[in-house]
């Protein structure tokens, strides 16, 4: 089985480094790290990671693993990594965040149930989704995770699919992974107004930039 | 307010990278990565990631992070890290799992109330620390976060007492941490018996060659 997740400058690193932790360690498979090119890519706060191939090196994936983050604006219109990700998402998908958009622009989500980060959930949309208020969103071989942290429960949720409940669960001992939140503020749902509305008021400029891009993907789609 | 995180060979990446995504994004804080030297680390699954310097060039820091994995068994004998940490150490500590024993084998954990992963909770007490057997364990101006996933609460905990709730409040919404875990197995007491059996059978000749590094430099402090 063999497993792959794409890496990209700006892109938000939780979205894959959460995921690592699992796909990493799943018995009977080889997992790598794909980058546009094998050169080092920077994280949208600075974190370096070194991909350990090209993205045109890697195999037919067995599973395919998207995270997302700012950087996937400028990759939605990238023709190369596109064409990549619809060559090798025809088996096992794991989107993370606003990854999904990023599958949405290769033209791989009409009609399929998603989710994605909060701020960017309407946007789904866009690209014939329809979008799903759940953290983990199952349609089909393909797992769609929210926003950032919910990538691990994405990650755990693939591995007992693809290895069976006994291996996710020991994994999950592993990473002692019994979370305690010091606060409810994980959803717009649970987060105080004033944390919501702060939160909302700074994703605007990037969701209206992103909202211009799709627009351009869109009527693109429909011109071929 | 200068931040730091250690990072080296063979540690666990996400003691590392959970952390990052709330430390990298504290408003009025500089933060860094800090290798032992400038050169790449790779974590105990292979995963390579770049510091932003070496041990050796970082200013006092005002907040200190340190993730733990296997690399910590040969670095609780490498004295340059030791003392680094001990210079380090005298304002806030963030420690993440077997990070503690790392801190304990500088002689730094005496009288300390802390946790660590659940495979190791019991060698905590070979440093004179006492073993508390909670997710996050708050000493004074020490964090300690159980295992591996657990370092994201601990972050988290520390955002809210270096920024105020509203900061930290803000930044789980971000990453839309409201975590749902498909699996009830993330500790020794919640997951099932038979997973927990494995995990201790592959956990243990770990824990063994750990106690005895710890034998060593135990005595070693007992013979000044």
């Amino acid at each position: 089985m063999d497993i792959g997740s794409l890496v990209f400058d700006d892109m938000d690193q939780i979205d894959f480094t959460g995921p690592f932790e699992v796909l990493s360690r799943l018995p009977g498979s080889t997992y790598r790290v794909y980058g546009l090119t094998g050169a080092p890519v920077r994280d949208v706060r600075g974190l370096t990671i070194t991909p350990d191939a090209a993205i045109a090196d890697a195999p037919a994936l067995d599973v395919l693993h998207v995270p997302g983050g700012r950087g996937i604006d400028v990759l939605m219109e990238n023709e190369e990594v596109l064409a990549w990700l619809r060559k090798q998402s025809g088996n096992v998908v794991l989107s993370v965040c606003t990854g999904a958009l990023l599958l949405g622009a290769a033209g791989l989500l009409a009609g399929r149930r998603a989710t994605t980060h909060w701020a960017s959930h309407h946007l789904l949309a866009e690209f014939g989704a329809e979008a799903v208020d759940q953290r983990v969103v199952v349609d089909g071989d393909w797992i769609f995770a929210a926003g950032v942290t919910s990538g691990i429960d994405g990650a755990l949720t693939l591995a007992a699919r693809l290895c069976g409940d006994e291996v996710a669960q020991g994994l999950q001992l592993y990473m002692e992974y019994a979370p305690e939140p010091p606060f409810q503020a994980g959803t717009p749902a649970t987060a105080p107004a004033a944390v919501l509305a702060r939160a909302r008021a700074d994703m605007a400029p990037v969701t209206e930039r992103r909202l211009a891009v799709i627009g351009r993907i869109v009527s693109g789609h429909a011109q071929p």
